[in-house]
């Protein structure tokens, strides 16, 4: 359960209270938030008439839930606002990983030349055979960093496991906790202390209810700054890489309070099909958008079959403005 | 292989051949079209210098592949054209079941009302319980023939098994292949032998590969007015009824020759979410929509969290025009 | 619920109760049996005092539960019994489809050689491919007869839709509906009205519940005589044909009253795994095997690559022996 | 591929080579090991006249791969060998989370009157909620250690992800890479680096591809004690936790030369299903297993459901020795 307390009794006791409920305790604004086990229904009688407000819950889906909060919470991205009442869909584009300086110069022209703010690029990639290129890491940090000081781009890219979470913490301003990583509690927690954006993606074999349960670990840290990924789940379909699942973001609009991102590029696995995707996906009215462009897909080091390339990438954004305005959205 | 002989070689002579090669034959025009195994690479020397042209083919995706006829197939629905170059995006609507002719009229009410013309409703529902309703048989068939004999509507509706396939291409307009019923050889075989459009539903645990080559079952008897439809496939999330793959439709815009047709009802399983799904769906440039709804839902004799109430249609579909204008499509 | 009344009420009035109920009703012993559906908590009042014993049920799972009748129903399959209190293991060989008499006399041949009873080979093939070799037919049903009537053997054959379901039934001894087919109505009510064994293969994308819901279509029609087949279930892992769930086996050793037997044939879907699997599945106490055993696999038109050859069968056979022993059971 | 060259060239040149080629290296007995990409398929000519011996792959299972060693390898677990020429299948068992020293004791006690050695227990659980149990970390790595010096276990705990790594390699004699933390490159490199054994659980989302080239990010750093545990995919059935994949298991053994270990506790989920499909799994052959047993199952503190109670395991042990011997394996 969740429940409120007003300043007025102090860090101290509310401490001690949450302690108490093995519970986990963050201030906000002018009260404090104590978050229990979704298993308790009551408050022990001692601090029923402390709270100001109580509310309970089925499952362990709490601080995350529209039945605690019944609107989509605001989350900055540089300059940018989605959720809340902004009713933007971020475009944030950039190359599976950052390769080189000449290919992610151009990868950062692309974006200012089409008035995105926002680059993604990979630097400890989770490639599952050790024999494939893993990224250039802390190098690669140091180039996205450039990339924010020359352009004034704001940086999202991927923590891989707990060795490196605090370095990506520090160069990127916001953090992408990965398909294969989200049920790292090391990152969890790191990014829980943070108040820096991080966006988490869904594993392709996890449960809604378990993903926003991996949100729940940031948010009960006192990081409001939680975003959800849907990048596709795994099937039994094997023509395309993933499944793309559209019905659970539905489920998420319906149910949660945190914006919701999609990547159609690792979904569909193969870039024939993105276009039409990333359609789809502004049409369902969601917060932002995460696509793959590479100057030269044909020589990426990793995923090149699923980048779209610069001219494909341009043709794609014009076709999406009016669409997001049928469904009252602006892209960004 | 799929080998083209002129008209003039005679139908013995091509009957003939097709025997010879344990093919499957059919006239087109002004040739014979004559359709082997997908492994024969190659025609035996004395059919060579007959054929007119030949294509060969990795799988048993033949007529259905896009390298065969590198267009979407034009197919009738009542009198409007979807595929070829129609850029139509059909909106099929009506309830689950047929119930009672009282609520049949009343879906029938809504579609004129809104100038659609295709009504669906199930007759003999394929439920996985015997204890639950089964649908109204040759009694619901009536109905439906009725309605199109009063509002000129045309009508499509499903087949279960194999004893009613004749009956139900008697009655309507569309034959509707369940998801459960799509490798019904019975069924199949029925339907290559009318030229009636048949709408197959993808089983929910059908390979898309799977899913095409049931077309290939009609499309190889002679009939080519082939429609698929995605309708979702099962996988381990369980917080929606289905998961609608749209990465697959991806592939079959992409690879095969057949409109396509989308299922977002029966995907999500819930009302909640069918309004932005069919949005998403609108905007991949699909060939049509099922909707499932029910002049009072709360009441309907099957699916009835999924279906929508008649206010809730009407102004989802006004939100639809926008969006299929953005993608270069008519909502019809 | 199901409910009991004795026979002492007769045969009109237990029909005019069950018209009453929208139920199902079948004569069993000195009993007539009355079915709803599980939404049923309690008979109408005046059927209270005539019922003589009364199962509620929380599913549509209720002739085949547990909870109605705590053991595993004894069906014979020709001689031999499986369920009760046999603790028989019976195993059922033959090739994948009949293709010839020769070949199927070498079938006979094996299962004579090493005492075995029951001979399957399939003549109605549920390909998925209009163009693969699609079973002999009648044919391959007169050659199985003559099977019977030569060496003694028990039949058993797939039924692959509603229009040769009678044929089926007259030719075989126990008959078998396909992981394809069994949804299909026409069947499972054919199947219902005869007394012969029938074995269900659970489809690929089929829950355990809907499975069991589809004996309950034969066991509502008063025939007593099901079994159920665990044939590999399809998931993301693609190494293998599909997935034998074992877990599943497990649950409804647990929960249902059916006799179950396994497939590793199919699930496997390589040779190389056939003999672990049968081994894993005659540890688990199940009531039978189906294995796939061909006299040249190579030249096998159908599944060639999961068919043993008959010296790998006959070591295969040998081991099974100590196993059951070591679980109570017995190889037949 | 894989490379191998005499301990004549010395150190300095195998790391020239390795370096030159983007390549792992290690010393094995009197040869070094190079190991590339699976991509390159033959060696540059100035270093073809050095190497003894090469192998190429179409993948990047290659040091896992039985065509490179054509052999289980052998692992020790304390004193215990797996694979080999061994043909012990080991049990190892304990509750799933260390909860008190009370409870740990018993535990190990059970273990000595068995005659069994090898003790498993978690003390950083991989919750999927933050307000679940989560352990009781290094305090319960103290316990083990204790465990271990007052009655000899051999002791095996799950590391979660990187923070702890090094703490779970010192104090464990096996460690356990958890099903959510398989792709982890930050414990993954960690164990590369030691020598101890290592038990990678499958994740409930991996295919058996990835699963492998989990393993060679640990054999690749000179590591060769690796076993491979399959605990159960997820699926789209849910009556069970998670669908054991003993397919799977037979192309492990068939492809691979790892020992494999089978968990069927967290695969079934629920206790009534255990004995069972442990029994299937030593009729597998396999080379050892993981059953969860808690002295009390109904106050556990994870994973309630699925832990055997002492009297039942006592049951189950007693039930596999028959078994092992029918397949000449030995239970130890």
């Amino acid at each position: 359960m969740i429940a409120h307390f007003s300043e007025n009794i102090g860090n101290e006791k509310a401490l001690a209270i949450a302690e108490d409920l093995k519970a986990f305790m963050f201030k906000e604004g002018d009260k404090y938030v104590v978050i229990t086990s979704s298993s308790m229904k009551e408050l022990p009688q001692e601090y029923k008439s402390l709270a100001t407000e109580t509310f309970v819950f089925d499952t362990d889906m709490q601080l995350s839930a529209r039945s605690y909060l019944n609107r989509t919470r605001t989350v900055k991205i540089g300059d940018v606002e989605i959720g809340g009442n902004s009713n933007n869909t971020i475009v944030i584009a950039g190359p599976c990983s950052v390769e080189s300086e000449p290919q992610i110069q151009q990868s950062s022209a692309l974006l200012k030349s089409l008035n995105l703010t926002t680059l993604r690029g990979g630097c400890y990639k989770p490639r599952t055979s050790p024999y494939s290129f893993q990224g250039l890491g802390l190098e690669g940090l140091k180039l996205l960093k450039k990339m924010k000081e020359e352009h004034g781009l704001t940086i999202i890219t991927e923590v891989r496991d707990a060795t490196h979470v605090d370095e990506v913490i520090e160069y990127s301003d916001v953090i992408q906790i990965g398909a294969k990583s989200m049920y790292d509690h090391g990152i969890l927690k790191a990014c829980a202390k943070t108040t820096k954006p991080v966006l988490i993606k869904r594993g392709f074999g996890t449960t809604l209810q378990e993903f926003v349960q991996c949100a729940e670990f940031i948010l009960s840290g006192g990081n409001p700054n939680v975003i959800l990924c849907e990048r596709g789940i795994r099937t039994f379909e094997t023509k395309t890489r993933f499944t793309l699942d559209l019905c659970g973001v539905s489920y998420l609009k319906e149910y949660t309070n945190l914006p919701v991102v999609l990547d159609p590029s690792h979904a569909m696995g193969h870039a024939y099909g993105v276009p039409d995707l990333t359609r789809a996906c502004v049409a369902m009215g969601v917060d932002g958008l995460l696509i793959e462009v590479h100057p030269d897909p044909s020589v990426a080091k990793s995923d090149a079959s699923q980048q779209l390339d610069h001219p494909s990438f341009e043709k794609l954004l014009d076709s999406l403005q009016p669409i997001a305005a049928a469904v009252g959205r602006k892209i960004v």
